[in-house]
């Protein structure tokens, strides 16, 4: 193992990551960095420090890895490749999470209600004594209230105002109530809400980060931040680093995967069969100019999205943040409702922004070749020529189609009860199709509360999990190509069943795959996801308290099909899954080793699990 | 394809069918045929008329494919050998299913009732209109009489009898309860029953009939008829039928698969490495030896079990039925609580009558080599050797001791509030050892419903569902040896990932395994399943109506996961699955395409898929 070469690779990645990290500093100003919808915050102190400590970390990195590497020589082969591809990862997920446990990002308030009275609440995720129905509704104004709080003459004109404080007072005594509310402060600080009933916050803790981090980076978009609307909570700073750990992760992607490692098994057969360009063992230079047109193209599309959701009515942070979690299939938005709150906020524009960005999460979806074909040779012809994107629009459609058609006749999509059937129809293929493209192309964005729809809709969409973009795409997933290749593989091999004699070639497109390797990669592959997913669903529900799910019966026998899904989408870089971690929900309540379990889940999905499973293995680090 | 050869063997088949059916009459005969603790209720008349009918059948069947094969001559190639156990199970399941069919059997009552009363009934698996206070606690006193009903004077003694009677005239005359409820008649018939009110039992249909003897032939032991304890529902004599089936699924699986097929590729890898006798390529004579020996231990073990549960207090036709279901793996009882019957009844003798089973199913769930080795050549030592052996001994035991902990944690064993701890542990032995030895094996009797536990114990037995016996055994699953083999090849391939060069054999228990296709075949084999599962899982939330699982949303709720265990209940040949088919409830209300569906899956995953697909591929049949 050549170490300092691949310390050469990384000590480029903390540099790329510092000088990133810089382009959020801005956000922390209120003149750039402020939401226009929002009261004026101030600088934001914390967060600016933060992102500078940060980026003082990454140019350390860079520093020592740099003078360890200075005598670096020798030529990157496959297993320094892998090396440095696994590493790099590891490396980002923890330099990029430094931010959020330095700014002291908050990840949720530290009490959770259920739907009814009924079920008492959770304090810092433990189940709690009953409370009376006056603490109940008391406690429900202060969540409702979120960070900010409550004045105390808010409270006190309120019904029964007098009784609330007194309510508010008996709780605090309890010894597990007493530091989830915090009472009003007599001395003044800055900001308002000192002077407020509250409930406290818990700050996001290492796991936090790491999960915040990788999830970024691996472009999968699953958030353990309850609520990303308060900037005293998440900074718009931290917030926009958030987002560009997306744009780093797509980069990394399309840059290192696709073009250093040829991108496994998928990419090695599409390769061979489509590219003209760099072959496994093509030229040098060749990969480096592919590498570039490749990286022109991804921030070409970022700033055309961007510039098409700011004239949309967005504001140019939000723009830019959807923009990254757009092309980069990943998924973080700025709002709790997601990308589903501008057509909440405004039905006109918020109607155009989700068809705009169900055509970039389609295009984001695809290899990237074909959109170099697209760009640079204006060949629209290689489109239709390719098997897998014909596949790939295939499903989509097929997928969307099914669910319009179930959620229609299951009244899923009707929004109230006098809807002309017209009105309905267009809900349900704005809904329907930016749900299906959002799942497959593992982006995650969310429109609609598809943990509502029926059963035979959040099947499909727990299947579409699995699908994924296409080979060579900054999607996730298992990718469209080796679904193909999987299906042919099996049909030949209940052909040879009964003939074992005749050896047929594998096609692809009407060309033989002479790629003797490729069917037992493929076959394996499929294998080593499966055996992941049971594993790691064996481990959540052995590990995972059943309090993650709440206090009522009902959600807690949901544990099995939602670990599932969780599972499903964290190795597929998804983001959200079905249940506890559904549309509307987040990663918060999750314990930390379980989050450490996604992280790992996370990495594994997007580096298609041999550069990350290699590290683990201790012969690999010291045979040559 | 030499199709005379086909038919010679076909028709062995159907003469073994009309035979083994023959020995189901006796028990049409009051004296021999009832259990003792049930009223006369005379000669079966409709049960032994149907055997005689269906005997007919199979003998015509044996006539006629012996008259067009009379001219065969020829060898048993791999393909013919394949179209001969494909053709079998299809023909058994059609021959086994007449009975069912002609006897008038009855799968379960016209009216399904829910937990609560807000829910309305269905009738004839329709929702229907809610119904009054009165007229829900009416249906119920006929629900729970089940087929007997209840006579007018034991109706008008009840709490405002009258009033019931006039709900029940006022009910039946809606049209959707016409024909569901039966008013006592005037005239005299046989029976106390047609001067009763009664509520209609629905006769099986043909999907039933295949359903459930597929379900036998298979030995999954999954079944439609929801109440086995009525003779005028279900005969005894059809009840021993559905009995005998296992008997000759699990003869047929060990003699025509495993001997003549080498049971594909975990076979093969088996027998290249453990076994002295037959190979694939062994002599012919060697081959009719062991299928000799392997029959007499078959056939020893079920009269061993047989007596020792007589002896245990059972009658000897639940001795029988039992120890068929055991030893076959299957999993049909004659009692609604099956196993667990026994227990309930009288706990001292139902608690041995459990461990023994357990003892049983351990042996029907291992290599039939091994027993062989055993029992003709008395070498302990042959168990210790056997990887998969311990393997599967070691997962048992694994599996066991984590049910019992989580179980006994979240309090599932737990009969009584005031239940010692050494009670309790006891309970928690007996009925999670018998759980997961039941589910492993595929047999799938049930002693308690495992449908309550805690959402870790479900989740066990789920996977424990994909595991199954050992290769060369009754077990349906994927067999443990496939799962050895599956873990030891993906780490292989992993560290082939960095060492493209090393080229390291596969082993197992030492030695290499020198077979070329196997790795691929054990891949394609787990894909196969991977595949199978989800499509069928797929089809089912698409064609399977919300109203299967009741009327109550929470119910709705799990479709997603029971239809999951519905498919991996019958494709790995288990019977009993998660809620809607759990331990306490069967396949009654599914749809007939449905029932089509596991019909299908039960032959798929009990021939491992091979002999079965190649039957639709239409070159099989072509080509020579």
């Amino acid at each position: 193992m050549n170490f300092r070469l691949v310390c050469k690779f990384l000590s480029i990645v903390s540099l790329l990551i510092g000088i990133t990290m810089t382009f959020s500093l801005p956000w922390a100003f209120p003149a750039l960095g402020h939401r226009t919808s929002e009261a004026a915050i101030g600088f934001e102190t914390a967060g600016f420090q933060a992102l500078v400590v940060s980026i003082g970390v990454c140019f350390v990195c860079w520093a020592g890895l740099s003078y360890y590497a200075r005598s670096a020589k020798g030529e990157l082969f496959r297993k320094e490749a892998m090396a440095v591809v696994g590493l790099s990862w590891v490396l980002a997920t923890v330099l990029g999470g430094l931010p959020f446990v330095l700014s002291g990002a908050s990840r949720s308030l530290s009490v959770r209600l259920f739907d009814s009275p009924d079920h008492p609440p959770q304090v810092f995720n433990e189940n709690v004594e009953p409370i009376t129905k006056l603490q109940y509704r008391l406690v429900k104004i202060l969540v409702d209230a979120q960070a900010v709080g409550v004045s105390p003459e808010q409270l006190t004109s309120a019904d029964e105002g007098d009784k609330l404080i007194e309510a508010f007072d008996e709780l605090k005594e309890k010894p597990e109530w007493t530091d989830a509310l915090i009472a009003p402060e007599e001395e003044p600080a800055p900001g308002d809400r000192y002077y407020h009933y509250r409930i406290r916050p818990i700050k996001m803790n290492i796991a936090d980060a790491l999960f915040e981090s990788q999830s970024g980076f691996s472009t999968t978009g699953a958030t353990v931040i309850a609520n990303l609307e308060d900037p005293v909570l998440v900074p718009h700073c931290i917030l926009f680093w958030r987002s560009s750990t997306h744009l780093l992760g797509g980069l990394g992607i399309i840059v290192l995967f696709v073009v250093v490692l040829g991108q496994g098994s998928a990419g090695k057969a599409l390769m061979h069969n489509e590219m003209p360009g760099p072959s496994k063992e093509g030229a040098h230079s060749r990969m480096q100019q592919t590498a570039w047109y490749f990286t022109a193209i991804y921030l070409a599309l970022n700033a055309v999205l961007t510039v098409i959701l700011w004239l949309l009515g967005m504001t140019f942070f939000d723009a830019l943040c959807h923009a990254f979690g757009t092309m980069a299939t990943g998924g973080f938005s700025t709002f709790n409702d997601s990308l589903g709150h501008f057509y909440k906020a405004d039905p006109y524009t918020g109607f155009w922004i989700e068809y705009v960005v169900i055509v970039f999460m389609v295009l984001a979806g695809m290899n990237f070749m074909l959109l170099y074909f697209l760009v640079v040779k204006r060949r629209l012809i290689a489109l239709w020529k390719d098997v897998e994107w014909r596949t790939y629009m295939a499903v989509l459609g097929g997928a969307t189609a099914l669910v319009i058609a179930f959620g229609m006749s299951y009244g899923d999509f009707k929004s109230h009860a006098d809807q002309s059937v017209w009105s309905e129809a267009s809900d349900a293929l704005r809904c329907g199709l930016f749900q299906v493209v959002s799942i497959m192309t593992t982006t995650g964005f969310g429109t609609h509360d598809f943990d509502q729809w029926n059963s035979f809709g959040r099947g499909i969409l727990f299947l579409l999990m699995f699908v994924g973009g296409c080979a060579g795409s900054t999607g996730g997933g298992l990718k469209v190509i080796r679904h193909i290749l999987f299906h042919k593989i099996l049909y030949l091999q209940i052909e040879k069943a009964y003939h074992p004699t005749v050896i047929r070639p594998l096609r692809l497109g009407g060309k033989p795959v002479d790629d003797p390797d490729l069917q037992q990669n493929i076959l394996v592959y499929f294998g080593l996801i499966l055996v992941l997913f049971v594993f790691s669903w064996m481990a959540i529900i052995t590990l995972e308290p059943d309090a993650t799910w709440g206090v009522s019966e009902v959600h807690i026998e949901h544990k099995l099909i939602d670990s599932a899904t969780s599972v499903a989408a964290t190795l597929n870089n998804i983001g959200p899954g079905l249940g506890v971690i559904g549309a509307t929900q987040n990663y918060a309540n999750f314990t930390w080793w379980t989050k450490m379990l996604f992280v790992w889940l996370m990495m594994l999905g997007r580096l298609e699990i041999f550069a990350v499973a290699v590290l683990f293995i201790p012969s690999f680090w010291r045979s040559r």
